[in-house]
């Protein structure tokens, strides 16, 4: 079977940066290193980073020692303050595009903007934003009115781009003002229509990542549309060998939080088919 | 034949102000009273308001007594200066409206960002705010994209809902900050909505208004698209008995710039037909 990948698949500026401070804290000899949640939607990196005495923990109550990674998609208000409260080491791995778009959160409702984050409300990234603005934001993941004088709008980085024009072109039938900060980041925009040109050339497209990975679910979708014969997969151990029946030319390509090294071993998995 | 009026027809607060005060100058003793350009779009009230002796001019380079009034549309920058220099005495009866869709625009502008301005380049309302922008920025009657970091957004206040939304829409894809102030005015609005819902309740439309007038000509495109026999006349005169054959009810709507007497007269005509 022949393979064809995208240019762009797999890390992501702000993944590779967030494992490479992780990586660096293995043995710092300051206690145990811990993630608040996982610290990339990848399970398979997850796993591999807790053999390495990373510990995944999804609150910090019991955490009296060590090192806290704030993971990729940044951390809660209230997480931060405790952490600061008790002392605790900590490593900011938040991904800077998530740190902008939190800002701009910030900023809007500082001066007076009714803020909407467009984006899935159970996503913690935009749980993460939405604590550092007191909760005082509308989550919209669909086009819906909303009764302000000054609406300011962000985005979830990794949200497709129909979604957020079609969110915004709902919110332009009232408002005096919108103000709207396109924070989905350029990666997400590359990686999603790489992945749709690529679905169009191939018989059978292969989405490669975390089942609870935003931006990787997205890729799906978006070249699902294109080639009905689009399957999300973990790792090669995921691979349906009918899926391939006819097939000549097969389309790879992973989220920014997949690892380069499981889509090389579906790579070869499909090309030994 | 029976008529339907629209709840809101004929002059808005902005065009009752300018007439209120143009009238107020008539025979004020301090020489002639000239308005750039016609005050309002509506050939029958100039031609009215010629007759008691206000005089349009279309530039100001003959004037050197007398009183200046600034249209509803607002003058241009250099006019105003010219005005200034030459010591003439002015009347601004520019709409309240149209004052601040430019103050917006000139705000803009100031703080970086690109100006668009939704609307027609060769009305003079978009003239004037243009001038007042020294001509830095872009005028957009479609949706087309831009390439700028930062996109700020007006409209001309007589648009029609539609293209405000898809214009702004093309300006979603590229620039990292839209910001858009919705300067359409509610007046407009108000009669948009109202002529596309009346037009659904006659079997003839009348839009009652200038020719030149902007926003009489939306209320003819909106209404055409629900009642395929929809008619802008200027006045009573251009009535065509063949067009209402077999119809009962007509509806009837005037622009902002429409002065209530005519749309009384045509109201009496088509009773009488």
């Amino acid at each position: 079977m022949e393979t064809m990948r995208s240019k762009h698949a797999g890390f992501c500026f702000g993944v590779k940066r967030a494992v490479d401070r992780v990586m660096k804290e293995i043995g710092n000899g300051k206690g145990t290193v811990y993630t608040l949640g996982p610290i990339i939607h990848n399970p398979q990196m997850v796993t591999m980073l807790k053999e390495k005495g990373i510990v995944p923990v999804d609150e910090l109550h019991n955490v009296d020692e060590g090192t806290v990674v704030f993971r990729t998609h940044g951390i809660k208000k209230e997480e931060e303050e405790y952490i600061k409260k008790k002392g605790l080491e900590s490593i900011d791995a938040t991904c800077p595009f998530v740190k902008r778009a939190r800002k701009y959160a910030m900023y809007l409702r500082k001066h007076g903007y009714q803020v909407v984050i467009i984006g899935d409300k159970n996503h913690p990234e935009v749980k993460s934003v939405l604590s550092y603005l007191d909760n005082d934001a509308i989550v919209l993941h669909k086009p819906c009115p909303i009764e302000a004088r000054k609406i300011g709008v962000i985005s979830q980085t990794t949200l497709d781009r129909d979604t957020f024009t079609g969110v915004v072109t709902g919110l332009l039938n009232g408002a005096e003002e919108v103000r709207v900060y396109d924070t989905i980041c350029r990666s997400t925009q590359v990686r999603q229509r790489e992945a749709a040109e690529l679905a169009g050339l191939v018989d059978v497209m292969l989405i490669i990542g975390g089942k609870n990975s935003s931006n990787t679910t997205k890729l799906y979708k978006i070249a699902k549309k294109v080639q009905p014969k689009t399957y999300h997969i973990e790792t090669d151990n995921d691979i349906q060998v009918d899926w391939f029946k006819g097939a000549q030319r097969v389309g790879l390509t992973g989220g920014s939080s997949t690892p380069g090294f499981i889509i090389d071993l579906v790579d070869r998995r499909v090309k030994n088919l």
